[in-house]
This record gives structure tokens, sequence and C-alpha cells, in this order.
């Protein structure tokens, strides 16, 4: 049987075509998002929903929004404490446009700051599939958690998700457990989590954090880990806005963060200073 | 009357400390965003009530929080076409971390590409406050309009809000428009919207874009115009992100967004190509 | 004349063309800067010339790319004191990658905050060409400089270029005014900002700082006032990368740079944290 | 003996300044960087000494300098083929200010992108370091080469540094070891990069290319891998402006870089198109 000419244009199209996307189809006086026109979607969708349906494709159930929404608004906000906040308000005060802070904030979210969420999902989920057994029982799931938190211990790291420098216990994280019972999503991966944090809770008195009952909860969500910063993002856009809002009305600008006398200079010594510069001639 | 030890030393306090915030109070195991210990909020407050919350200082109405609702909603994507989507989807085929790729879309809202929402609240809000004589016909808002729409003209400059490079009738905005008019959102400033658009629709063919239409109900829900951009990047990133993490998982990695032949050289001719440099001592 | 098949497929090309540049044409095994091959340029050219040349299209005598590296140098670093450095810094310790150190850097680059070269650079060039009349002794260049002056004064605004937060005399101005007499660039801009100089010295004891002799002088040698703050960049990021690099290898990662006692709460009062949420419904 | 007083003070202020560093000390109308005023340095330094002295805390010996002056040279562009400058101009296009578009470019390089230099300077340098044999003959090179590419090879990965999308050969790898071998920095490193050359051109056809040949060169000059990204930034960070400026000064703001018809809708079909969508409580 002979092929459509129709079908091969289509073929040779998608050959040549530099843009592919099941996201969002545009036309002239026509959008429509994941397969539904976007004017039926606003004023019906929660945005929860929306972002739900954004990233995977479906719309959520009503248990799955509203278990978003809940971690959503977990992540909003911690004050000025965290860097990310504090280079958003540093860059507000030298009078930088609303998005250059934000992305300042965003940029510092690196290894040490913001990834344990993504980190956690990732020990969960791979923890979860290596484990060959069948995981019927609350002893398999320690069983687990002991051989994860031995591969810490041996190669001296931290868990993510588990401790705070701010709190012993973390008062999001039961929160968020007891939302997930309620939605029915404390499979799994939430149950791991929390085995370790009973192992660890009774030799360090460290307990989940934020990150580690988010990291469970969206793990048993079935979100992939690679989307665990993303989610993080989402949650906290709000909470750096405000921040960068607050200090650029409130604050005076360009102000000093620091005193000159804050600063030491180690090895800039009196010797150093008392050598005057030979140009590279006479070296 | 002596002042108290206390007072003092909260004054002195005050004076020495670096950071003052009035979004959320850190303490050992206590989080309070605006007042409201935040596991209170987790699980009760919908995501955009709490960040009416946060950016306000206040709990929205539901009124208040659906329209930001659909608002948000509204903002969440438009495909491949943005640049600022295709900055990000450049920057993800590299290779770079999600938060990269995800504050180049941010860093790509320029003067011509997302202020809109911003300047036509600006515009709105100071066509409103300059107008002094009462507002209670829609004859006064027609004149403001009026008067508005000279003032581009006269500068030969393009109205924020207006016209769509893609579609002659975005159809998010009448959408938006009905679903203020049912929460009570269509005050003076959407007003003015749609009487700058009635005039401009009839003699250029020209309607109200998401921006024009989300700029008069954000004003009328009482929003300075300068958190116009903010307000659009919570509603957007959620699109960014799914482009990012689909251009990670379903396409080849540093792939060509352009073939070589699609570059031209001007001014680059033969002529210079043959010259051979000559040191800097020669010339 | 018919126009040969050649020319019309040159237009075409061009027409449709995404991507036009004459800064450096890619072939197979060739690379031409400008219109000279790549490799007679490496070894032979200075930095700066290379610098000169990608951006002006045209290489440099001796005297403008010593004088360009002269202001390269001066713009090198300013220790941990500017907000730019900070940010840097707050990024490096979160363990982000170098190149989001960087552009925390250099997106900190605000209203307030190094934009005074390129705003300097501005004022003396438009002061420059508006003033009509002949512009040969010293006495003109002075009545422009009382003009700008008294624009500023009458506006409430501080002349960019002068004073610096740290210095009352910045030791890098008059080095640079030395050199640019050397070489030959202390022409009509300079001498505006040396007139300014005067001017303001007297009365307010203000001085030229490192911005507002670089801005004379780069005019002089007939830079674009649009490509000050690139010229400042290029200068500025061999600083930056320093002090990410001694951040990182040098202080324990993820340190807090900020006590939690240095934070106050104004307005998040014991008030607000008594009373208790209500769910919206019951508002 | 006792402690005397300043020595205690010093102690103190070290403990609890916030901010140490070893580059640059700012006090009243002084800055001195490495310990040399930095007005000495000014009109004296060349640009790359200046970077040398900043990043490494010591004069460079005029070979040094002029090496890196070769390497920052060869760095500086590539035309529009790299995603960095598409980025970059993408975003100069929409209007963004010029540091938006600069950082836009540096986030951009990311595994797949820009990353060779430094893993190729890691791999060397751990290549030499790990080899515990005598290594004074090319025999004993050719030997770590063997061992690295089987590594990589075994593991099906790309060695960083070698081969290129555009050239078959680089012309700038030549140069560079041209330049190293006159200048005296054809080291070890060097000479494992062109061991591993020898080997994967004779069976691949591969050759070194500019990220090879550097992170041999800059090696053997005693730099820090991970110094690898920050000196090829700093070599590239004037093409990026010269190709922003050259778009918002040559083209048309917010030009479409694609057309609707280049975009490729997979997944968003008819089906898709045609379902309306249902309120989450009916589904």
């Amino acid at each position: 049987m002979a092929i459509g000419r129709e079908s091969v244009e289509k073929l040779l199209k998608f050959k040549t075509t530099k843009w592919k996307t099941s996201i969002t189809r545009i036309e002239s006086n026509k959008i429509s998002t994941r397969g539904y026109p976007l004017e039926d979607l606003i004023g019906t969708l929660s945005f929860p929903e929306m972002i739900y349906l954004l990233i995977t494709g479906n719309l959520p159930s009503k248990k799955e929004s509203r278990m978003l929404e809940a971690i959503l608004v977990s992540f909003c906000d911690h004050g000025v404490t965290p860097p990310s906040t504090q280079v958003a308000r540093l860059m507000a005060s030298t009078g930088s446009p609303l998005n250059n802070c934000v992305s300042g904030g965003i940029l510092s979210f690196g290894e040490h700051h913001a990834g344990a969420l993504e980190n956690c999902m990732k020990l969960l989920q791979e923890g979860v599939k290596e484990y060959t057994e069948p995981l019927d029982s609350p002893k398999d799931v320690k069983k687990i958690a002991e051989v994860l938190i031995d591969k810490f211990v041996q190669n001296n790291r931290k868990i993510p998700g588990f401790g705070h420098r701010y709190h012993n216990e973390d008062p999001r994280a039961p929160k968020l457990i007891e939302i997930a019972q309620k939605y029915g999503f404390c499979g799994i991966h939430t149950q791991l989590a929390l085995a370790i944090q009973e192992i660890i809770s009774d030799i360090k008195g460290i307990k989940m954090n934020v990150d580690g009952a988010n990291a469970g909860i969206l793990s048993d969500m079935a979100f992939d880990w690679q989307l665990g910063a993303g989610i993080f993002m989402i949650g906290r856009l709000p909470g750096l806005i405000s921040h960068i809002y607050e200090e650029k009305t409130r604050e005076p600008p360009f102000r000093k963060f620091f005193g000159i006398d804050e600063i030491y200079y180690n090895g800039v010594d009196e010797r150093f200073l008392s050598k005057r510069f030979r140009s590279p001639e006479n070296r």
C-alpha cells in the first residue's frame, strides 16, 4: 500500500522542523494547552491543577491537586535566612530590576542549598527501585532504610531531607505527612522516608525536614525526581518576589549590608603593603 | 516618664540589625508567615491565597483568590513562540541545570517582551489618578482613554496590553473580563482598558490581549503596578519548567537549532578574508 | 542588464537567513574574526587589541590598546565591598557552579551600582553634542560643565562618575588622567569631566572617581556610551572570578553570613503571632 | 609568655568578621590588590598580567603573561554558532539590558557546551597525578594516554578537548601548541594531550580542539582545573558583548528567530483538540 502524500509531508515536516512540543499549540486566535483550549481552563482549573497538567500532561484528581497545593504552600518562604533570599535582597538594593533579583535567588540554589528535595527524591526512588524483594511489610522498608543510611554513614555524608540548621523539628514536615495520610499519598517512598527518620532520630536526634517529607510524598505522587527542583522553585518564587518588593519599597537604596570594619584581610599584611610594584621588566 | 530598658534595647537592636522583614519570622522550630504559624496555612490555604498573603500581607477574600487563580492560569504558557521559552530550551539543550535555564527565561523578559502587563498597569493606574474629575459615568472613562491614546499616537508608540503578534483576538482576554465581571473586579481600571479597546478596535482593528485584560483587573484588585512583572513570572514559571523538562527528556542533547547555512556574513566578504594580518608594529 | 543568478541567490539567502553577523565567519576548519584568520591573531594581538578589534571592527593603534589596557586594569577589583562581589561570594558559598556565581555578580549591576560609567559617558557625550558653539577654549568646556551641573542640582540628583562611598579621592582617577595625557586621550570629553570636577570639588569637596575618569577617556577614544557597561564587565570579571574561587577554596561551605539575631521583625509582633489562622470560609 | 592585647583583638576580630579576603584591601583613598597599590598597577601591568596576579596572587613572568594572552585571544569568539551566543542574541532582541544578555550567555555553559576545557584539564591533571611511575620518556606519556582513552571507550564517552562539530582540524589548536613550545609550556600535561591526539587521530581521525590544547598548556602553567571555566569566560566575554551590541544596533527589535511553521506539535493532535475540558468534579 502506498503512503499518502499527507503522511509524507507530515514526516518531512517533522524532520525539518526545529521545534517540537506537546505542551501548547499556538494558532491564530487559538491556544491549546495539553489539548485543551486555554480559555476553557482559565477560571475552571485551580493553579496547582494547571501546574500538574502542564508538567505531567494529565489533569490531576482532586486529591492530587490538593496535595500539590499543600506542598507548594509549604515551600513558599523561610524569611531572610536562606542565602538565595539574601542574594535577591542584596540585588534589589542595587536597583536591579525584579527579574534580575529573582534570577539571582534562583541561581543560588546550589549543592548545599535547596538541592535537598531533588536529592532526597532521587535517593528514595532509587532505594525503592533497587530493592528487589517484595515490599509489602513495614519490615522491608526498614531494611532499605538501613542499607541507605549505612551507605551515607560510610561515605561520611549528610542524608538529604533530614536535619535543618534552624530547626530540630521542622514544623512543616509532620503537617505534610498528616495531609499525605489524609489524601492517600503515604506510599512506599514516604514510608521509607519515615523509616529513615525513625533510625537517625534514635541515634542522632535528627528529624525529617520539609524537603524529606515532600520528597516522599512527591515520589508517591509519581513525580520524576528530576522535577524536584522545579516544584520547589514554583513554590518559593512568591516568597522571593515578596522579599524583593519589601527591600525595594521599605529600605533605603544601595544600603551597606556590611561595614568596612567587618572585613578581615588575611595575608594582605604590612609586608605586602610596603612592597612597591616593580615593573615586569625588572623582575 | 522614663523609657524602659526593654524599649531601649529594642531600639538599639533595630538600629544595628541589618535585616528587617515583615514577611516571615524564623525561630527554632517556629515559622510564622505574616503572623500565622506556617503549619496552619499548609493544607488550608490555596496556593493563590498564600501568594496573596505573602505579597500583600493580608488574606484575600474568596473572590480575590479565585480571580488571582484565573489570572495565574492565563499566564501559564504560550508554547515555544516566546523568546524567553526559546532561550530556556536552547539552554536546556546544552545540559545546563534547571535553575540556569529558568533564569535564562526570566532574564529574557525585556523591554519588548513580557513588560506589557506592568507597563499597562502603570498606564491605567496613572491614567485614573491623573484624571481629577468625578468618574461616575462611562463617558468619563472614555475621555481618559482618548487622552491616553492621543499621547501614544503623538509619540508614535504602541499601547502596552493591546495587539498580539500571533492573535488578532487573544482568546484569553474576553474570558478574563467575563470572570472579572462575575467576581466584581471590573472596576474603573478595567473599564478604562475596555474603553481603550473600543476606540483602537474601531480605528485599527486592534484588541486587548491577555496583559491588557489582567492589567485592568489586577489594578482593580489594588495591586501596585510594580508587582506586575512578579505576578506574570509566578504564572509563567510552570510553563517554563515544562518546556525545559520536555527539551531535556525528549530531544537529543546539544542539538543544532540552526544550520551553518542559515548564517549570512554581512561585511565579512572576500576582500576581508584575503587580507592577512600584519602585526601592530607594521601598521 | 540582467541580474546574475548568483546575486539573486545571495539576495534570497540574505532574506531568509536568520543570523547575520560581521564579527566572526565560521567555515569548516576556518575561523575569521573581523576578516582575519583567528590563528594569525593568537600570539600576535594583545588581549586588549583583540577586545578592541571585536567590538569596533578595527585594529587599535598602540596608544589606543595601551589606554584600553590601563582602563581594564583599573576596573579589575574593589575587594569585598561591592554588592555584586558579595552576591557572587554568597552564591559561591551555596555550592553553585562558577558560571552561576559570575552571573549573580553581573546581574547585580543595577541603577545604583556600576551604572556610573555608562551614565557618565552618556552625560559627557550628550553634553558635548548639544553644545553647538565652537569648543576651542577651556572657557567653553567650563560653560557646558556649568549647564550640566545646574541640571543635576535642580533635579536634586547625583552626577554619575563623581564621589565614592569609600574614597574622598579615588586613587585610580588621577592615575588614569595622567595616562590619558601621555597617550593623547585627554580630549574634549575628559576636559569636560575635569571641568565638572573643578566646580563641584570647590563647592562640595567631591572629586572624580574611576568611572568619571574612564567615562571621559573612553568617550575621547570614540566609544559609544552604550558599550560602557560592557567594558566595565570585561574589566571586572577577573576580580569576580578571583573572589568566587577564594570563597570556594578557603571558606567552609554554606557558612552563615548573618546570625539569626541580626534580623529584626518589624510589624510581625506578638499580636500577630497570637492570632491563629481561621480558614477562609469563616472570614 | 603572655599573649599581647593586640594579638587577642586581632584573633577576636578574625573570629567575628564575616568577610575575609587576600585579594584587595580597601581603606579610605587606598586600594591594594595582592599587596600592591592599585594605582601602581594601572598603566604598568598588562591586562593578562593583572588577571594572573588577581587569580594566583603572584605576578607572572613575561612568558607566562604572553602565554595567557594567547590563550585568552584564542577563546574570544566563534561567531553565532555556539548556543551561548545564540541565547545572548535572542535576549538582546527582546530589549533586555546588556548584563542580562551576558548572563544568559554565561549561564548557557552547560555539560555539553564550554565544559570541555575544565573537564580536559581535570582529566590531564588527574591522569598525570595518578600515574606513579617516573615520567621521563615519551613512552610513559603514551601509556597514560592509552589508559585514559581506554576508560572513556569502555564507558562509551567522548574525551573532552578532542573533536569539534564544525572543524575536523581546529585551526586554533596547532597555533597554541606552537606558542607553548616557544614559551616553554609544552610540559607533561600538554604532551599527554598530544599523545591522546596521536592515538585517536590514527583510529578515528579526531584531533585536538582549542580546549584540548589550552587544557594541556594551562595545566603546565600550574592552573588548578577548577579555574578552567573562569579563564574561558574571561576570554569569551568580549565576543559575547560584541554579538549583543551587534544585535541591538543592527537588527530590528523583537524579531522572530523562528516562524510559526517551524514548530511541530507531536502528540497534540486532532483527537486532543476536539476534547473539551470537563471540570474536575465530573471526571
